[in-house]
């Protein structure tokens, strides 16, 4: 009887605590915000100042050429193909449509993601099928769908066409005897995608500062880690650092009426347990790259939301809560670098 | 016998003083200079700083707007064409292409001439069929190869449908109760383009610097004028002032082996005379905007000159002769305004 007293007694004083705990965090007053900042800085790390890789050091003179080559069209078969066709700055370097349309009209097998923050990914496309952004610029000049040339050879002459590569390529890889290549190509447009890092909000408060994120956005922040957005979106760049099933639970095709199905990875391993998997996409500027998922099927971030919730987490989020993990999402909209903001201009034919 | 005598003496003398004068201008000292200065003057005049309009007043709202306008693909039939896609800024606002592909790879019967100082000409487009820039911006959007949108009240719903448009809308036609329209949309695209213009070294020359231009440059000029070049491609934008036919003296395509041959203006008149007749090219940026004429069927400047000079002058140009005047149309090559150099960040459908 005493005993049953002793516990009532703990029992209610728990709950008074657990009361007031909440309350605070769910205000999220002074210990609420430390607690959260600490959990968060826990899953979340802050960019870098560039996306830094031994093997394609990052070089001023390698940035200038990357970003010519970024806006260059006449090195694809139909003369309209640039990288920026499909991955505008402008629009946040997506392009705004369900799958990009490259030479000729071609449609690419998947909607074309944001450049931005993406060369510290584990890999680049959405099945993992290009080792990084230098080998996803590399293999993009043949790629059928995208600048369509028939061969490196063919991309070459039509640089070596262009008398102002010359010098261009010759400043960015001093030493070479001939370095006009493919392989220099993508390593400049690589170093030059590897400079376009985004801080934002989200940045500011990783780093310490609690009153960068408003307070909603920090509740859909809470929200987002209690949900477990944040067991594949997480990290640095939001995402991008692992492989998932997109249906862990049911069919994602149920939810985004995609037509047709892509099975992902398993179009590259073709191993049974890599079917309608695909790389966790960052989130980093999610708000301003709709169409969503890999086939651009869906327009809205919260039908997105909505979809994660029933297709991954077994969990059918309410309007509130997604407005709530919406307002944090749109807080990782970040500024774009000013340099990467200027238009190059392109060496002409004379 | 005097009589003849004297006709000799003055002879002599004239063909003494010829030799001088000729001297002079073969060296082009100091008063050779001031001589083609002032030659030069009267046919040609500087750039204004901005190609303003009294129906289509330029103000910094208007131009926020339509540079924005400028880089919009979502308002295309299919998401990929904007102004910039034919006029890309970095290759001085023309595509590089013989002729420009717009929706759904459909091919645009002309050559994409530049954007740049072009809002100053009689008329836009190769046969005059656009009153002026606002008139192309605003039938591009309808314009089958172009835009190819089905009606204005289907670009104006694709507007409304990004809400960012609205305040801009608003901020650049201030007092309208629906400023979303097509007719604003020209407008603002329209101001943009009155801004781009792009003072060259032609420019401080004609301003009273006759040390702006080279020796070779100048020599070209005076070339150019003394072959009649000059008769069309004259006054401010060197072209744009008048219509004329191509193939004065031989049809045109027996050098441009142009095919399908372009009946020109008449396509629009059906007026006999206008047979072949197109609107007179301004050569400002010339050398950065190949390939050449109506059908971009000619790839190099010094083959184009050729082509005028047998075409329109009845004149062999020799190859020394083409160097120089090549020489001088390279100095009208401008230097693009700053403002025009940054991309604008697009709204978002968010």
């Amino acid at each position: 009887m005493v005993g049953m007293k002793m516990r009532n007694r703990q029992k209610i004083i728990a709950l008074i605590f657990t009361a007031i705990f909440s309350c605070a965090r769910m205000s999220l007053g002074a210990t609420g915000d430390e607690e959260l900042l600490e959990q968060v800085k826990q899953i979340f790390a802050p960019l870098p100042q560039a996306m830094v890789s031994e093997k394609n050091p990052i070089t001023p003179e390698k940035v200038k050429l990357g970003k010519i080559l970024f806006y260059e069209t006449r090195i694809s078969v139909d003369g309209t193909v640039s990288c920026a066709r499909c991955h505008p700055i402008g629009l946040y370097a997506a392009d705004g449509l369900k799958k990009s349309i490259g030479n000729n009209c071609r449609i690419n097998p998947r909607n074309a993601p944001t450049l931005l923050n993406t060369a510290g990914q584990i890999s680049a496309h959405w099945i993992g099928n290009r080792v990084d952004v230098e080998d996803q610029a590399r293999q993009s000049v043949t790629g059928p769908p995208s600048f369509g040339m028939p061969s490196n050879e063919a991309v070459e002459a039509k640089l070596r066409g262009i008398p102002g590569y010359t010098e261009l390529f010759k400043m960015a890889f001093p030493g070479e005897s001939s370095p006009i290549t493919v392989d220099n190509l993508a390593k400049a447009v690589g170093a030059f995608e590897r400079t376009l890092v985004t801080p934002s909000r989200f940045d500011s408060y990783l780093k310490g500062n609690p009153t960068a994120l408003k307070e909603q956005e920090k509740r859909g922040l809470k929200l987002y880690m209690d949900a477990d957005c944040a067991t594949c979106h997480s990290s640095t760049y939001v995402g991008g650092q692992m492989y998932q099933k997109f249906g862990f639970l049911e069919p994602y095709w149920k939810f985004t009426k995609s037509d047709p199905i892509d099975e992902g990875r398993y179009v590259v391993t073709k191993n049974e347990a890599d079917k309608y998997v695909f790389k966790v996409p960052i989130l980093r500027n999610v708000a301003k790259t709709a169409p969503y998922f890999h086939d651009g099927s869906v327009d809205k971030l919260e039908e997105a939301v909505w979809i994660m919730g029933k297709t991954q987490l077994n969990r059918e989020l309410t309007k509130g809560e997604i407005e709530e993990i919406v307002a944090f999402l749109k807080s990782l909209t970040g500024t774009i670098p000013e340099e990467s903001l200027t238009i190059p201009l392109l060496p002409s034919t004379e």
